[in-house]
């Protein structure tokens, strides 16, 4: 498998996806520059829209993007795929039309016979065992929250510690610890914005320029960018 | 039926449910006293600990509370209760745990033949229609996000609109706008810490010293404290 995870679109106030270049670059060999786009989680944005935004900000690598929902069969654009991109929005929003489209299963499987997958956000959020540590909002009932499970951890995207000043809602930590108390079986790959895991095989590591977090029941380990993460796989 | 509902179970820094107490003193009768607390929502404070704090935070109104998880039968103590109040925490676990107890319907026809009710953070927000608009992370998949519906609208607890300095994560009203854009014949009631919402029979009033808003399709109108809002029934 060959995968790029992003925490987010953008890495502080850089353009759309212009910190994910070099590493988009890196990942799609010359025959694999046709990219199918999944607009699914995108909500107050139209698919057409979605689609063209990312066209523009993939095309300075000669990349070209189509939208999987102007596909007449979405499942058979999935299988003949050359790479495929998952792009943020609502979590929710994405894992339900996934499922109502029968897409999970194949998407899955294309991976793993080595379809190249790029997630950011909900993207990234999808690629791990299931959504149950996404921020955003249940704004609509999905069938399960399992999800992709490329890789056999927890994801969460635009992880950051921030306390809002005179707030009394719960940290992000204390929102993952509520989960691995529930949950003591599972890990949670906590990914600040700029961050992003690169799956290669049996290789995985952690790009970009900041720390990243494992969450484990009753432990957090601090990885520095760079690292070798190939023992969570 | 009536009930309070609390965005938050603080206002600003004071102590645990302090501001609550004028409101909580005004609901119950002499008769009505003997609270039953559903501790459920609670994930890292168990839930013996859970309801003797909020005892020692009622003790003063001359309030007994017994957690329903030490109930033998826990839907019969729901049927005799004279009183029923809900606590904060994560609203999928509480109401996956209402399900799964099978209080959901029973809770909801007693507070409708007159049982009082008061929640607060999540347990405000399963008084809603759904669990849709809750700001809590999905650690867990419950049967169904429809919730109690005591009202015939969402609520937003611990609503803010506060951004993040540097970080690229939607704002809450980017969030409940999306949720309005999948169901835009919904309302969302969005309360900021120190507001609550007061039910009685057909009247609905704003209480607390804060501003908060109905969210519709394309339109947020302001509410003022003090203001009726029994056409929001």
């Amino acid at each position: 498998m060959r995968a790029l995870l992003l925490s987010a679109s953008r890495a502080g106030d850089t353009p759309y996806l212009t910190h994910a270049l070099p590493y988009i670059d890196a990942l799609l060999k010359s025959d694999e520059r046709e990219l199918l786009f999944i607009p699914y989680a995108g909500v107050t944005i139209g698919w057409d829209d979605y689609s063209a935004k990312v066209a523009e900000a993939l095309a300075p690598l000669g990349i070209t993007v189509t939208g999987i929902h102007s596909a007449e069969d979405p499942l058979a654009a999935v299988r003949q795929a050359k790479a495929i991109a998952v792009g943020g929005g609502n979590t929710f929003r994405l894992l339900s039309e996934l499922y109502s489209q029968g897409l999970v299963g194949a998407v899955a499987e294309q991976v793993a016979k080595g379809l190249p997958y790029i997630g950011w956000s909900a993207g990234s959020n999808v690629a791990g065992k299931s959504i149950r540590t996404t921020n955003d909002m249940p704004i609509i009932y999905p069938p399960s929250f399992d999800a992709l499970g490329l890789l056999p951890f927890q994801i969460n995207p635009h992880f950051t510690d921030y306390v809002q000043p005179g707030h009394n809602g719960e940290t992000r930590s204390e929102r993952l610890t509520e989960f691995l108390t529930l949950n003591p079986q599972e890990q949670v790959a906590c990914l600040p914005e700029g961050t992003v895991l690169h799956l290669d095989g049996n290789k995985l590591a952690l790009l970009g320029d900041k720390t990243a977090y494992l969450m484990r029941f009753g432990q957090t380990d601090e990885v520095q960018a760079g690292s070798s993460l190939s023992h969570w796989l």
